[in-house]
């Protein structure tokens, strides 16, 4: 009997009363019962966004959610600023290009935040530059971006801000409304606690209008279709039913929870992880780090693949490596969603199991002690 | 107290075998676990579609596997040929015209069926076309289109044959490889008995090579990205976990049955059907009926609608109307993935009481009667 234990950041764990959720007898979506649970299931959404503008759902991964924000927004040849520190903002990268956007990309190293003051030198080289393609929480370093100030940029030069918050939403401090982020993007297997399979963006009325007049082809995530259908509660394609249900479900309970309280509550999980590698004598890779996750770079004579392949198969842990040059320098341990202060502990006396598998040496507890001290006090 | 029950094609009841494989613990997807559910998952749908070649998951509903199709099969200005007799036919167009390809729509009236000649005179004036792209069963109005002969004058012009199988597959007669269909497509929620959110593709060598040259933008949907992934059973993105692991389990379930038995299991269901409808004084609408639901013309004096939602309100049954042109013409009884003779039995008992109830006359029973002698005998 081995138990088993995600700690990944997404799949992110799925509690019990959402699973029982999915379980449920399937229902029509064109039907008065299946109105009324997207009607709340948008609400919902407004409310854990912060905003008053619609949130349209979409059936697909975060990615595709992501695809649908450039070939709504825009037209061919337009040019966008695309801020890439990370393998997701790479992907706004790609899409662009395959969209046959014109591209400025403004790279920084992975695991820094993007300084809002180069951002507005890039405008100022380039202020006919119709939006910033960017993210909350670059989940391949743990770095959570400046996203009030990345757009109050954007705005001095009429340009929108589209936000990937996939894996940051719910954790990371986000004011969508108040900060005027035009466009955020969001996926149900991080925060939301389900599985993947569901996406969504939420659309002001500048975004909208942008939409209104693209030229690049799109069919089954057309916004303009999707905006239409949402105005009576209702989806253009059949969507992801089920997983809709549960979201009904994930938002009564995530919203039960003040969401600055919550923001906090995050942010506490990510201080103990912190300190909890400090400890152990390990640096962050971010030098902002994000509250959904957190990056931590491992010793060389450790490779963190090695790690991570021990961690799952002893203990039935799975936590995430680096991707791309990061892979083996670095550790990603996910506190997102469900994922609460015994799953950290728990998740660190492995850890440590692990570590002294691979000779490493430390005092045997010192993590735990550490992440005690955040979430219990001294 | 009010038992449901879902009688609609799409989605269709998902058994509570199936719910409970959704409700399990959710795993992560770049883990040998869930390759080996993968590796699984596309030998069953191999088998089921009854070809050797690639079958790729995509995660949305149905029609994104549609615009896969067309965004990852043609270039620009191509030209394909749309066989348009219902909804789904016109969804082809709809894409096709999306991604700007030169669109030769054959019109045919909803509820005929598609005349292989009719197509060959088409591709005589059109010998340029590079595919055509039809339905397997167009669900809009219950008709099986002839994809043995429809595929085999297309290929006397060398034109590629893609099959929109989303509704049929499973109780419709489909031998993909064997009558050389180049791209079947498919969805989770009709015969696989699971909760939409997943689709796939068949793709064969010639289709394979179409999509290298593909010049259409696309990149959540690119099925180069997705094909390459596949030979190592992995997907690009976050895939839908939970409703692969089901899909697992359903389709270990689907291929105990031989599938040549289940063709003619549904067969007869649909032929149960027919002659229920007709005992109680109705027609059908197709000229071509599909084994997978049926479309019922229902008497002026009856609004379609209204009966529909007396039947929903009063027995908790749903079914379908129809849809555009057909609206309060007709009903739609699906019998695909796990409805089976004791649902079509229960369905007309309700049907009947709700006939009644808008005042038409037909003798008590006498579709259960009919049901009865074509399932168990005079």
């Amino acid at each position: 009997m081995k138990r088993k234990m995600l700690m990944t950041p997404g799949p992110s764990p799925v509690p019990a009363f959402l699973r029982e959720s999915l379980a449920k007898e399937i229902i029509h979506h064109r039907t008065e019962e299946f109105r009324q649970i997207l009607t709340r299931v948008h609400q919902g959404l407004q409310s854990l966004l912060l905003t008053k503008n619609p949130v349209v759902l979409l059936s697909s991964s975060g990615t595709g959610a992501m695809e649908a924000a450039v070939s709504n927004l825009f037209s061919r040849k337009d040019k966008v600023i695309v801020i890439s520190g990370g393998k997701f903002g790479q992907r706004w990268a790609e899409i662009s290009k395959n969209f046959s956007l014109e591209l400025v990309e403004m790279k920084i190293d992975w695991g820094s935040a993007p300084d809002p003051k180069e951002l507005e030198t890039i405008f100022s080289k380039n202020n006919d530059a119709k939006a910033v393609l960017t993210t909350l929480c670059e989940t391949s370093t743990g770095t959570v971006y400046d996203i009030e100030n990345l757009t109050k940029t954007a705005k001095k030069y009429n340009a929108i801000t589209v936000v990937d918050a996939i894996s940051g939403l719910g954790q990371d401090e986000l004011l969508t409304d108040k900060w005027g982020v035009d466009v955020v993007v969001g996926g149900s297997q991080k925060g939301l606690m389900l599985p993947p399979g569901l996406s969504f963006l939420s659309i002001n009325e500048k975004a909208k209008k942008m939409i209104e007049n693209s030229d690049l082809p799109k069919y089954y995530f057309s916004l303009k279709k999707a905006l239409a259908k949402y105005q009576d509660n209702d989806t253009p394609y059949t969507p992801a039913v089920n997983l809709i249900v549960a979201l009904d479900a994930a938002l009564e309970e995530i919203n039960k929870e003040d969401i600055k309280e919550r923001w906090q509550r995050f942010k506490k999980l990510a201080e103990g992880v912190h300190l909890a590698a400090k400890a152990l004598g390990f640096s962050l890779l971010s030098s902002r780090p994000s509250s959904s996750l957190t990056a931590i770079n491992v010793p060389e004579e450790i490779k963190s693949s090695q790690l991570i392949k021990f961690l799952r198969r002893e203990y039935g842990l799975s936590i995430a490596g680096g991707q791309d040059q990061l892979k083996d320098r670095i550790v990603r341990i996910a506190h997102m969603g469900w994922i609460d202060r015994p799953d950290l502990i728990t998740c660190f006396s492995y850890f440590e199991a692990g570590l002294k598998n691979f000779g490493y040496q430390f005092q045997t507890g010192i993590s735990l002690t550490a992440l005690e001290e955040v979430f219990y006090g001294r």
